[in-house]
């Protein structure tokens, strides 16, 4: 089973960024971990603050993984074109979140790509990402 | 550990109602099959129709329970009653959904109960209730 | 033929209840006489001021019935439960009103329930509860 | 008795438009089988696809008449001559339409015209405008 | 001096509509006593219940005019093509009332008109006319 | 004189629920205190989660009482049931509430109450139920 | 017959301020024209910067004047107390601009006053004080 | 104890304006009644129209007295003046209305001032006055 | 091959009204030229100022035409009543537009008729309507 | 005669990409059938997925080249960054969509790009592009 | 060069009112420091509560000075009767602020003035005040 | 001291583009002689057009710079990723503006960057980035 994972702007700062929203352990050691659990399953990780360059990424592995485990981070709220590639592609997506974005702000509560998803796991943390590979697992089993 | 799982209104239909939406299998068959696979977790299972009785339940639990995965239906969208209730208790809560809401209608993208939970998951079938099980062992589990 | 009539808050004090507006009859009197009149149906009528129960009754009759005629009352303006009920059973339901809701205030405009109904039906009095009789009526003679 | 039914813009394509929402029957022939069936009530007709023109047939015949049933088509949503017209007028209009208007664009549940009519009746295919006259039958018995 | 005076739809109806907002004179009668105040003024008076036909007299009138004043009626508020007309043609036009727009429904606030007109007046019944006319004839003396 | 104070969701829990908010007294013991303060008055006191069934107390006390005090929780906020029920009975009813809700979330700051009630008092902690009984005593020997 | 000329904020500057939009003569010097024109009327003039003081001024006139001629300025568009100044005395106003304000920024459109005021004229530069005294004068002698 | 009173715009009418809305009492008189029925407190009662020099004795009075009752009368709609003045200050503020503001137009519905008060006391006539300096005294005993 | 050419509003003084926005041709002069320059297709061309007459030659022409090239000026932004229209004819229809309707006031970039026609042409002076006939003639080619 | 044809998001997959909305046809493939089809033509094509690099691009050839067809694809919709470089450059720009966005969701009704081009083609599929050759062409004649 | 700053509501507070927003420091004691500080140039400094006198000030400098510093506090958010009064005199305004305006509530983000202004400066404590002289002067040197 | 300048799209431009908005001397040359004339800061200077590159060069300079001015050009309005990015790092940010962008269409008013930055600089040509520079010296020294 393949799944790419996906991260997007300034998640390359996680555990140095305001750790009390983020937490302090850095994204990189987190997914190393989350990819040694799960021996079976060939992980991608892709990380880019360029909206256009997670287009690209999606666009290259969407025809061919078994699933998308996508944080966008800011873009999350205002990029129809990551929401377009998404849709455009054939891998299911699955949106994240740390934290629980509807306790912030109110333009973080609207997400542009949910709808282009198959389901969003929020607010657990890095943990959120163990639950999106889950997710896919247990999708894949069900065929 | 105890995890109460709450559901809402015509949730006790699923598996009869729209199952293009909400899928075929029965909720109570399902959430017999989740508790037998978590022979260590004790489950309690509530379903009404009446928004007040669902927050007399949270009431009832949230103060004893470690954990609540909410099912609010309908009332998600607007039930400011439920939310205060899930705020007075002290057992962190899960909102979850059988279908990707934010697919749907304008007025189905907006969580009311949202901001009082931990966390949301959405969109995986009958199966969101099992990964809310799984975030809230590992939340136990870091303390 | 069955029909179920089910009648949400404020309405048992019909007659009672500011008669500028919603008439001096009893909705109890008109509704038997309206029962008289179609000795055929089999009517059943129900009121309740508690949103949930009736969900409950749509639940109970739904399935079984060959239309629901209801006034909603207050919950017409907000209540995605009931109309979640109404899609979810077998039914086709009618929304009824006493009053021109359109010339009242503006939230009272707005029906939350009338995109999962067959039809609308507003302005005359309890008279419009016989024209959904007859509405039905029609439909059934239709097939 | 005397009533006027007065259709608006494209109703006079009843039957060859979009027959899936507005059915295969053409309108004229339907009328003919309505005053055919209520012998005691003189009908008047009309239709035009000039928003002034109802105006125009509103002043004329709604002094006169004891009821108008009105379906003013696309100008429901937005001719507040027509309402106005409504409103000056003596005799009580009702307001029908064949579809349901409110499970359809968001546009198309508001009425302009509505708050100047006695009352709505939507929903019912063709047998709307039968309604609306046993509906304006019962408002003259009653004075 | 030519002057234009150009009403829409309903105000043929003026003394005999809704006299306690429009009041009880006929506006035939008015405009011809005005007409009669000022002999050297050359009066057209044009009333119709059609937009467009609204439209045909403003380009009619409007290169050959001295002044336009203009009761839209119900158009005021929505007719973007009155307006377009207004604009198109030499002719300053005055918008009149007879009501004071302002005390009334939030939409009968608006004016799509105005932009298009070099004044407006409104609120002093049919009085409205003459204050028109005497504007237009300072405006004609100022140059 | 009799008054009826009326307490909806989540008021059982004061006293235990976000104290900082809502202070540490039980509303139970407070409302004891405060019977006892004014011997002349009767109280009946309620409280329930359920929307439903506030409109049932209502309509039991609402044609008997001298006054109702009314905290309707998060039902203030939109529950045009109980508004309704309010509208429909004799009682004066006053709207309180222990916080300044001014001062909170902006959809706190609406209340669907408030129209149909004779006036609001809120901010005060429990102090605001004495002040709605002296306003209550006030309006009473006014006649 | 008494009439009270109030001007709000900025008019002071008139003939001096943005002479493409307000012209070039002086306020000062066309109302002593004005009053030189109508020497049967008792004329009262006054303009001030703050919106209290425009209150008092109208509680000083307001209850002995025969009609007031106000342009409150840019108060125009927010200050509701002085639209209840307008509405607490018994002299009628009439709202003046010398600007036509619909063809102006958006938030000129909006007028508080209005809704308080008899009538409105705008747009006819210095001319529009004129039509409001022959306006006050017309409805003097209408009684 | 001092308290001091303020009211805004208009309210010197009292009693005068609009008596079926504010009441036939002259305020003064209301004010010296009140006083003497609180021999123990120190009033000081202002009254300007003027915005202003509300902010101008809300900082003279704000740092000295035990409370303030405020009645900003139109100004309590729009003024972020007052607000942030009564923000400034050590006093803390009541909010009064005679009239329940929520019955009316709904620009009076909302308060710049209620978020920078303790509490809020509306629709009692003039005693609202009375229960603010009841509130404020038990406030002061509770310390 | 068929086209028809229907025009709305004002558009039959092009050349001559606000040139600097439509350009100085004639829309006649213009149509001449570009019916001689495709001798192959049967041109009919239509202009009205009024909204239902244009829903008429629609009606009239859009079940035998190959192609509907629809400039309805004003109309382009309310016309729900010709939208119906082009939706209930079997011609594709295309929207042109003389200017640019994107760099004018907000209410002209809104077309409630693109949603019913097949493509969109703005902003090349009166070549817009060449570009539409290109555009017919290869959907035609394409079939 | 220079043209820059410039793609934005995606539009790489068309032919790959939901084809029921976008055809199935290469947008390369078509590029060079168009760019054959006008040999007196110098063509350039530019895609990237990225908004600043399109910018880029356009800062490019926006000064040298005779047009600009600019299909930027969800970027259309938000992209402020791209509609300030065509303002900023010489050339004239004409936006082009291969389905008509205006029967697709609400939020690509919108485009910010408009504004900032010449004119608008929309809906004709891949023929798009070559119609806005078309109007390049002719606007160069036209000179 | 002859600098007016002047002051608006609450701001005689500053260095005593809410020091965590506005510093510790004395805003009379800041300006004689910072006149000091720039001894060619010739100060003067205002400070009013008062909408209007604000206005009066501004007219009373703003034909002599070469430039206005202002902070209207509440005001600048919707004095549109100061943002007049900047527009009618000729020495270019800048719009300063203490706190950093954009991270504070909502309605203190809009700046009713700023477009009235040459240029805004917000955030830099007492320092706005001082970066506010060196514009003006930078503007005066480059003439 | 360090301070990174960081221009956002079409300021490389500057000089070149709109210069009745933007002003005539290019970008490069006026930070060239600003660095000259603060020879004891040591500058970096950035531009690009892509947000996510600004991203990533706040990221770089951030957390070791004194200060950053930011003029990040359209993306000012939209981009909540820059705006994350300087919440993420330790530098303060001043934002700056060439034009007075309050002055200019309604969607470049919004500023998304704002509350992330120390404060803001708008409306003084070229000039605005040395007063962001005197403003983070003055920030320094204080401490």
């Amino acid at each position: 089973m393949k799944i790419s994972i996906i991260n997007g702007p300034n998640l390359n700062l996680t555990g140095k960024r305001e750790p009390e929203i983020y937490g302090a352990q850095s994204l990189d050691d987190y997914l190393q971990l989350l990819a040694a659990a799960y021996p079976d399953v060939q992980f991608t990780c892709y990380q880019s603050n360029v909206e256009g360059e997670i287009v690209n990424e999606i666009q290259r592995v969407g025809f061919d993984s078994d699933g998308i485990v996508i944080n966008a981070g800011a873009y999350t709220h205002y990029s129809l074109a990551i929401a377009d590639a998404l849709r455009a592609v054939t891998a299911p997506a699955i949106e994240v979140h740390i934290s629980n974005i509807h306790t912030r702000e109110e333009e973080r509560r609207y997400s542009e790509l949910a709808p282009a998803c198959a389901g969003v796991i929020a607010g657990f943390g890095l943990d959120s990402y163990r639950l999106a590979v889950e997710a896919l697992d247990a999708m894949q089993k069900k065929g």
